[in-house]
């Protein structure tokens, strides 16, 4: 019996994040799994289709890329996990995820869940699409407000 | 940093669900959490509302959980986990397990997503739901086919 080997996981700097963070890295020390992270700059140009009418845009995302990349590299520090991987994409989120999963050869994703709606606690629209799409075993961490 | 301390895992008995059995008592182990295990036994009578007119429901369901119940013991010896809690309750599987987690007050749901359907891999629609209504964390372990 085993449990992981490379656990991927998918960090959005938010406050409540951190929880996924420090489950993420827990689990990987406790199985003695490598570890990637990987932080998803959304791909504003895609959306808008407007490189042309918005010059400034490939500029944002690069500023951006760059933020994640420092901020990717602090969570090492903090964390004390000087070994991983870390990895800044833009794009849609779930498709960046589960696709670097598959090129890591990620067998698990850690993931936050988002959000109280309403009376029923609703996954984020990230967390659902990873869920789904993803090809190896995906860990929800609660995220409450 | 902990990992989790009460781990349920919900079993349904499947050639491929055994994966989820030992994912989730390898995570136990390797945490250190007690670990509950669940099966749900689809409540037949209150689909049809038909207990007056299939008298033998009732008796179906109890042979069905006591034969659950061995099940389960028997995943304690094969797995050498004599301590996990063993419990095997008739319902909707989604609402069973996400309330039972609550009662237990495990921090960890182990439960099987199914299926390839097209080009797309989908979850089953108690991974679905469990992921929906749990208010802990929920591992989805991958299975294929």
């Amino acid at each position: 019996m085993a449990t992981y080997k490379r656990i991927l996981i998918a960090i959005d700097f938010s406050p409540e994040g951190s929880k996924v963070v420090e489950q993420g890295i827990a689990l990987g020390k406790s199985s003695g799994a490598e570890l990637s992270l990987v932080h998803v700059v959304e791909h504003v140009a895609s959306i808008y289709d407007s490189e042309a009418s918005f010059p400034e845009i490939p500029d944002i995302e690069k500023r951006l890329t760059e933020k994640a990349t420092a901020g990717l590299e602090k969570v090492k520090q903090d964390c004390q996990v000087p070994d991983a991987e870390c990895h800044v994409r833009c794009g849609a989120p779930k498709h960046v995820i589960v696709d670097l999963a598959k090129e890591t050869n990620a067998d698990l994703i850690v993931i936050g869940s988002h959000g109280r709606h309403g009376l029923q606690l609703l996954l984020g629209s990230t967390a659902n699409g990873v869920l789904h799409l993803a090809t190896c075993d995906v860990l929800a961490v609660r995220i409450g407000r």
